[in-house]
């Protein structure tokens, strides 16, 4: 069958590998989709980061590149292991892709998303989305009923952003400041919408400002180029300011934007990756007692993820932005993705 | 009556004063002892901060500088005003020395800590522990039962202590990590250790180690300097990093240890003021989830610091390593702890 495969740096080849078998407990999954995350991006341009290197092989799948890529995939299920009787062949699934030791402190403490040893389908090994076929442990497996296939590819970025939401500890009818909307911020704004809090983008971005208002995710956008965030926030928010914040952006000035805008005792969630140290003025957060919270990945998450999808409180059609084979992965994908970097939102791989 | 009265920087004085009158809804207070805070210290050497300057009078003291100083006190109710039934003269008690203007977001909140006109008794008006007696509003009055008056001069600092471990949402059995042992980490471990949790103490002083030691508030006492921190930790916690970590420093490169140090999931809670801002490496806060935590003065945390002194569990005496008269403040107080910065813990004033 066909996979694409990461070999190195700028060497991504679609090659043809044979199909994995079916093990006990596992599910063998016809691939429909597969979104192109940031990460397979960085991977690519800047990899090895979390793909193993030749002679290092990941200590859970054993696996060294060239590594088969694509975690963001939903499918249908073709084949069935022993042990498994809780799906059939025919049920249409996404995947949690996880690698976990079940023995470190935090798998033992429930968080194995923080697991020591962490892997990941699609860049540690164990096969990937952008392959036709991938053999998958069914503890990872969720259903997703009618939710149609190509939507369903994007319940793994919904999930880190319901993780992060979750993070936050937002209830209903709080207002939340999302910094950057970018694909996670626009997913972190339609998951806070569908649980019907009041969402504030901020955005400098016009083809971003636009799709925050098309998609329905933001009751307001704010251009801080153009207005005064803080003051705006403070006419929103009736002078409380924002009840959490998220960062989505990897920017310091928006982390400094977002610690002024949010109220005393908030909360600001950090949902992006940064790519050198940030400087945070301390006494902000000493002040107003603002809790600063990382959030990576999805722990539990995707079976309410999934019911937001499936109960129409999310809909994910607006970020859809691209639909390609899989031999134009780099061609239409990845070089879509470098250079239109703020039109395109998800472009799926159908492999 | 005599009061140590804040003008300007480098400027205190020793004033004869009007006793201030009871009024309804409060008690008189002859002062026991009063100690010294690092704000206090902070306001005469660089300020004024906190103080209002003439001409700027405390939105809701209305006072301007001179104002008289302290906010560490005990003392022993001499006058009860009309409306007060729960109190009587005689009894001896601390105060939260707080003035809220229980309108804004934060006090209809309930966090009348973080009250956006905040102001301090001893700093913004209203009288202050460093004068033989002090009228106050009976809301913020506690009794103190047996506790000794000099130890009771404490209670407020401890309960700085006690907020930022209830911030942290530490548990009985975990571990706990506090960076830096000046008298806010050392009164941070006392409360950790009076709850039952095992405490970690990183300190480069010798005279903080020495006291962090020989108060007993410690189960270990590390040296950064001499030991491998995060290999300590690890030793200690078998690999799971420490629950709980308290920035007690002010200092980045504890920052940077604690972040480290702390399990996946961890919370790391800034206790300290910093006087610039500080470098974080986000990524580390994203990839292990820590929650880096504000804490500011306390709220509704007097009750149970008082009851951890009453029983036992926290022992105030090892802290107090001075005593002193009123007229020795600047020469005998703040120049003991301006150049004996790292022996003298509390220098309690006797009014």
């Amino acid at each position: 069958m066909k996979a694409a495969r990461f070999y190195a740096r700028n060497d991504l080849r679609i090659d043809d590998v044979p199909e994995e078998q079916v093990r006990a407990g596992t599910v063998k999954i016809k691939v429909a989709w597969c979104g192109i995350c940031g990460t397979d991006l960085h991977e690519f341009l800047e990899g090895p980061i979390f793909v193993p290197s030749p002679g290092h092989p990941h200590p859970l799948s054993g696996e060294e590149s060239p590594v088969t890529m694509g975690h963001e995939f939903s499918g249908t299920i073709v084949e069935i292991g022993i042990g498994v009787d809780h799906m059939e062949v025919g049920d249409n699934v996404v995947v949690e892709p996880y690698f976990v030791c079940d023995e470190c402190p935090p798998c033992k403490a429930g968080n194995y998303h923080l697991c020591t040893k962490m892997g990941f389908i699609g860049l540690s090994g164990g096969g990937g989305g952008l392959s036709e076929k991938i053999v998958v442990e069914a503890r990872w497996v969720h259903k997703i009923g009618d939710i149609p296939l190509d939507e369903a590819a994007l319940i793994e970025p919904l999930s880190v952003a319901h993780h992060a939401v979750t993070r936050s500890g937002v209830r209903a009818g709080d207002v939340a400041l999302i910094g950057g909307s970018g694909p996670i911020g626009l997913l972190t704004a339609a998951v806070l919408k569908g649980m019907g809090v009041t969402t504030i983008i901020s955005e400098l971005s016009a083809a971003r400002k636009e799709k925050s208002r098309s998609s329905g995710v933001a009751d307001y956008v704010i251009d801080p180029s153009q207005e005064d965030l803080a003051q705006r926030i403070r006419e929103i928010t009736g002078d409380a300011g924002a009840d959490v914040a998220f960062e989505c952006a990897g920017v310091n000035a928006v982390l400094d934007a977002l610690l002024d805008a949010v109220k005393p005792a908030g909360v600001v969630v950090n949902v992006s990756i940064w790519g050198k140290a940030a400087t945070v003025d301390m006494q902000k957060i000493v002040l107003k007692e603002i809790d600063l919270r990382g959030t990576i990945a999805y722990v539990r998450d995707h079976a309410e993820t999934i019911r937001l999808v499936q109960s129409g409180r999310v809909n994910l059609k607006p970020f859809i932005t691209g639909r390609i084979a899989l031999e134009d992965l780099v061609t239409k994908g990845f070089n879509t993705l470098i250079n239109h970097n703020d039109t395109a939102v998800k472009i799926l791989v159908h492999p």
